[in-house]
C-alpha cells in the first residue's frame, strides 16, 4: 500500500526561548525535523508532506535539504492539529494510500513502532499510538474497549474515571489518506481553546461506524520536546543509544558517555575511539581506525590503520587514507592524504594533495588564503616537509622532495630537489648576555625587581 | 531592619587531607566561603562579619577580596560553635539589628530560605533553619510543639524518642543580635566535648521565656562539606543547577554535562556552547555567539556573532568584538580583537590590539617578551598578516597592511605596506635524493633496517 | 602457605565482536588480564600459572610481560572449566601448597576477599566464592547448610527450589593444589554441554569426605565481561573506585567524572587535576602540581610546583623539574626539563634536555627527526629561545644563550651568545594596497562578489 507521511512542524516552540523554530534546533547535529523525516522513512513513503508555520521558509528549506521530494505546506495560523492536517490536503491531491501524521518535534519514534501501525490498519481504520507513561500527567486520554479504541479525551475535558486511565494519546495517527481528510471536515473548533483538534476523528470514525485501535510503543518512543531541558535530554537519548549500538557492532568505546555522535555517524568494528572525541555531520571512520582523546572530527574519512589524535581536527573535506597518522594540534581541511602519511604535530594543512608516505614536520603551514581567493598546494610521495615550512600555494612539492626547515617555499620544488629559503644563522659571541644584563638593568632602574 | 551576618569560617577541615583551610577550597572557581557569603547577600547585611581561625590571614584575604567591606575576627582556639559566634561580639558592637550566623562550609543556603528566616524572625525571637534529610543519621535533632522549637539535642544525648524525629539541624540561626550575645554568655561547656554549642542558645532563651521557631529547607542546601567527596558532590550540584539555569535563559547546551561553569559565568540567549567547553571565572558571553567544542575561557568577554574555538582559549583580558572568529589552538590574552578579526588556527595573540576585519594568517606569534619586559603589538584594519609572521614587539602593523608569510617584523609597517622578511628560496636538484640515500645507506650501515 | 594462582584466559570473547581476544580489551590501559594478575598478587603467590587458548601467544606475551615469571599453558581445545584447571597441572609440578582459580575476565576481586578465602581454607579443604547478586538470573546456585557448602548446581539443572536461593557461583574456587587435581580427575563431561565443570568438585570434595565452604563478597566484585557494554561499565566502575581513592588521599579533582586515570596512576596529596584530563600508563604527579584542563598524559613524571596545561601533552619520556611549567599546545616527548623551565605555547620539545629556568618561547620545535634518524638537542640554564626558534637536531644551545625569534638554528650556539637566522626586514610601501586592490579586482571580474 502507498503511504504519504504527513508532519506537523508549524510550532514557535515559545518554551525553547529561542529566535529559531523549535523544529530546526539540533540533535546530533540535525534539525529534530530531520530525525521525525527519517523516522518516517522505515514506511518507504511515497510521499512526504511538511507543514511549516513558524518561519516557515526556513523550515521548509531545510525540510528540502533532508529530501528534496518533500512538499512544504503552509498553516498560515496555527489553529490546532486537525487544521495543520488540513493544509496537507491539497499537496496530496490524486494521492490515494495511507497518510500517518508524525510531529517535527517528536523525533524518536522507531521503525518497528511504525510497522506495527501499518500492520493494525489491515484490520482497523484508523489507527493512534498510545504510551503508558511513568506518570500520565495532563496528556489525552485512550478511551479503549478490548481492542477498540472508542474515543479521545483531552484531560481536561477527561472525567475522574477516564483520568484514571493509564493510556495516554501520542499524537500520531493513521488511517486512509482520503478518509482522514473526510473526517477532518467533521471536525469543529468549539471547544475552550478554539482549535481543531486532530484528536477528535476518533470519536468521528467511530460514530460513522469505522473501526478504531491502538498500537503501544515505550514512552521513551514519543518524547516530544518543548523546552531546552527536554532537547538537552532528547541529545542524551540519541547519544546512549547511539553509543550502545556501535559498542554491540564491535567499536571499542572507553569512556562511551564521552563520546559524542552526530546523527550519520559510522564507524568500523573494531575500530578504537578513545573518551573526549566529537564526531560532526558526514564522518566514516573504517575498521581498526583509532581516534585518540580530544579529537575532533567533521565530514571527513578516516580509513583502516589510520590514527588521529590526540587533538587533532578533522575538517570538512578531509580524507584519510590507510595508516595515515595525523597527530597533536594538527587541523586537516578539505585534503587528501594518501597512504602511510604523517603529519603528527602544530600543523594545518588545507586545500591540499598529498602523496604516499609523505611526512609532514611540525609546524608546516599551507598558506592556502592570500586575502581574496584559495589556492590549492600539492606534495608527492615520499617528499620530506621540513618543520616550520610555509607553503604558499598555489604550490607543488615533487615526490622524494625535500623542504628545509624553517624555510617559505613559494616557488614549485621539483621531484628529489631541496627547497630552501632561510637565511644563514648568525652568531654573536656574548651579545645574549650583555642584551639580558642591559634589560635587567633596565628594570631595576624603573624600581621594580626582577 | 537591619542585618549582620555572621559567618562561620575558621576549621580546618582535617578530612580535606589538604594545607589549604576548608573554606578556601573552590567550587566553580570561587571559594566556598565566598559562596556563603554571596548566599547572605540575599538579606542586603549591613554588616558582616567573618570568624577565621585555621590559617586565619590567608581566609581574612579572601573574605576582603570578596567583600572589602567585611570585618574579620580571630578565633584563637577551636572552643566550639558558641564560642565563635561569641568572637563577632567586638565587631558587632554599637550594631542594632537581627544577626544570622551562616557556615563558611554550608555554600548553598538560597534567597528564598533566607528570606523565610527573616520573615519567621517577625514573631519569634530565635530561628532555626531545619531540614528533613533522607538519612536523619547523626545530626542534631528539633524538637518542636506545633510551631514552636523547644530545644535542639544533639544526637549522642538524645532519648530514642528524640532520635526517631526527623526535623535536623542545620545550624543556621537568626536572632536580635544583641539577645543573641547576651543568650551566649549563658552557654557553657559542661558536655562531653567540652565545648560551647550555638545550639544551646534555644533551651537558653525558651527558659528565659522567649519564642524559638523553625524554618525548614531542602536538604541539598543545607549541604555541609568536610571532604573532597562531598566538595566534588558541591561542585556537581552546583553545576547541575547553573546548567539548567542557563537553559531556561535560552543558552543552547548540547551536552550541558560536559560543560563547567565558574560561580559568575553570564552567557546570552541563543548563545551555543558546544560539549567540553570549561568557563573560568569572569566570563560574559553575548547573545548569538558560538562557543565551539573544547574551548577554554577565562576573564574575558565574547560578543554576539562571535565563534569561539573549537580547541581555543581565552585568557584574562581577552575582548571578542562582533563577528570575531577564533579557532583551533589558538590563544588570546590581554588583547582586544574589533569587530570582523579573524585568527582562525595556531596562533598566540598577547597583549595586543587588533582592527576591524584583519585577518591573521595560520601560526601568528605576538613575540610579546623579551626575556624581561612584555611588550604591545597593535594592528590596524584590515591587514592581512601572513602565515608564521613572528611580531615582535613593541610593533605596529598599519591599517590594510600586509605581512609576508614565514616573516619576522621588527619595524613598523605603515599603513597599506608589505613587510617581508624572508630569505630567497633556493631549489637544489637531486638533493633530497642524494640526502636520503646517504642517510639510508648509513643506517643500513648500523646492521638497522630502515 | 605456598599459594599459585591459575589464571584462565583462553577464551575467545565472541560477543566482544572483536579480533582481539577478550582477556586483552583494556581497563584503564591495561588489559583486563593484568587486572585479574594485579588482584591475585594480594595473595604473594610463588607460582603464576596462566592458561592460556585463542590466540595463545599474544596472550601469554602479556602475561609475561606483566609477570616475566608466569607460566602460560596452552589449553588446546576449550572443553570446560575443569579441563582448563587441569592443563595448570604440568605446571605446577612439585609444587605444594594452596591453588587458586581466578579468570582474566573477571578483574576486580578484591584483596580483602582473597585474604577472606585464604583464612577460609585454615578450616576448610575447598573454598568456593559466592555472591548474592541482585538479580540472581541464570548463575549457578550455591547449595549450603550452615556454613557448609553441599553443593553447586548449575541454573539449568537446578529444581525450583534450588533457584529460589540467591547465594550464586563466581567460579573463584580455592583448595590445596594435589588435592585440586586429584578432584579434578574425577570430574566428567557427561552432561548437557560435553564439558567438565570446575565447579563439579565440590560435590565431588564432600562425597570424599572433605569439608567445603562458602566466603561471600559484592557482586561488584565479581563482574565478569563478555561485551563491549560490559567491557565499558568495568572501565566505569574501575574509574569511579580510582578517583575517590584518589580524593581520600587529599587530590584536588573539580569534577572527577571527566578525568580518566590509568591503571598505574600515582598523584600526590594537593595536587590539582582540572577538568577532563586523561592519564595513560605509567604517570606519576607529584604533591602539588597542577594539571590544567583538556591535558593528555603517558609515561611522565610531573614533580611538585609544576603547572600542565591547559592543552598541554606529555609524552612518554617527559621529566618535568620542579615548578616547570607547560602551557597550551604544547608537546612534550622523551625530554627532560629542569626545575623553572617555561615552555608556555605552541611548542613541539623531542628528545631533548632543557636546563633550569630557560624560557621556551612560542612556536619553538625541535627538529629532531631528519627522516631517518631521530636527533637530540641541548639547551643550557637560564637561555631564552625565541619564538618560532627552528632547533635543527643533533643541537645545542649554551646556558644563558639566546635564539632570535623565526631563526632556525643548525649550528650550536655556545653560551651567552645570540643565535640568528633570520633575513633582514624589507618594507615595500604600498605594495599591500596594491595587491589587494589587484586580487579583487580579479575576483570581480570573475563576477564574484568579494
Amino acid at each position: 500500500m502507498s503511504t504519504a507521511l504527513i508532519i506537523l512542524a508549524a510550532g514557535k516552540g515559545t518554551r525553547m526561548m529561542s529566535d529559531t523554530p523549535k523544529v530546526l534546533h539540533e540533535i546530533a547535529h540535525a534539525p529534530m525535523l530531520w530525525h521525525a523525516m527519517r523516522a518516517g522513512q522505515a514506511l518507504a513513503p511515497d510521499r512526504t508532506v511538511v507543514v511549516t508555520g513558524h518561519d516557515a521558509e526556513a523550515v521548509a528549506a531545510s525540510a528540502r535539504a533532508y529530501d528534496p521530494d518533500a512538499t512544504c505546506v503552509l498553516q498560515e495560523e496555527q489553529l490546532g492539529t486537525g487544521h495543520a492536517v488540513a493544509q496537507a490536503r491539497p499537496a496530496l491531491d490524486g494521492f490515494s494510500g495511507d497518510a500517518i501524521v508524525l510531529y517535527g518535534d517528536t523525533p524518536f519514534i522507531s521503525e518497528e513502532t511504525l510497522a506495527a501501525m501499518q500492520a493494525a490498519r489491515q484490520t482497523h481504520d484508523v489507527v493512534v499510538l498510545g504510551f503508558e507513561p511513568a506518570d500520565p500527567g495532563r496528556y489525552g486520554r485512550l478511551v479503549t474497549e478490548g481492542t477498540s479504541l472508542l474515543r479521545i479525551v483531552e484531560w481536561k475535558d477527561a472525567t475522574d474515571e477516564e483520568r484514571a486511565i493509564n493510556l495516554c494519546n501520542s499524537g500520531v495517527i493513521a488511517a486512509d489518506s482520503d478518509k482522514l481528510f473526510e473526517l477532518l471536515d467533521g471536525v469543529g473548533n468549539d471547544n475552550a481553546s478554539g482549535e481543531y483538534y486532530l484528536t477528535d476523528v476518533v470519536g468521528l470514525a467511530r460514530d460513522r461506524g469505522l473501526s478504531a485501535t491502538v498500537v503501544r510503543c515505550p514512552e521513551s518512543e514519543t518524547l516530544g520536546i518543548n523546552s531546552r531541558a527536554e532537547l538537552s535530554a532528547a541529545e542524551a537519548q540519541f547519544q546512549s543509544r547511539a553509543r550502545a549500538a556501535l559498542m554491540e557492532d564491535g567499536v571499542s568505546l572507553q569512556a562511551p558517555d564521552t563520546v559524542f555522535l552526530a546523527w550519520d555517524t559510522v564507524i568500523g568494528r573494531d575500530a578504537q575511539v578513545e573518551p573526549n572525541v566529537i564526531f560532526g555531520p558526514g564522518v566514516t571512520v573504517e575498521t581498526g581506525a583509532r581516534i585518540r582523546a580530544f579529537s575532533h572530527l567533521e565530514g571527513c574519512h578516516v580509513s583502516r590503520g589510520a590514527v588521529v589524535g590526540p587533538y587533532a581536527r578533522l575538517r570538512p573535506g578531509a580524507e584519510l587514507s590507510e595508516d595515515v597518522h595525523v597527530g597533536n594540534f594538527v587541523e586537516i581541511k578539505n585534503a587528501t592524504l594518501a597512504a602511510g602519511v604523517k603529519a603528527n604535530h602544530l600543523t594545518y594543512i588545507g586545500d591540499a594533495e598529498v602523496g604516499e608516505r609523505t611526512n609532514i614536520g611540525a609546524g608546516t603551514i599551507t598558506c592556502n588564503y592570500d586575502g581574496v581567493f584559495k589556492h590549492q598546494t600539492k606534495i608527492g610521495r615520499d617528499a620530506f616537509i621540513g618543520s616550520d615550512t610555509m607553503l604558499v600555494a598555489p604550490i607543488s612539492v615533487g615526490d622524494g622532495a625535500m623542504t628545509g626547515s624553517g624555510s617559505t617555499i613559494t616557488e614549485d620544488v621539483p621531484p628529489g630537489a631541496l627547497g630552501l629559503g632561510r637565511a644563514k644563522q648568525v652568531t654573536k659571541p656574548g651579545f645574549a648576555r650583555k642584551l639580558m644584563d642591559m634589560l635587567r638593568a633596565r628594570k631595576a632602574a624603573q624600581g621594580k625587581k626582577d
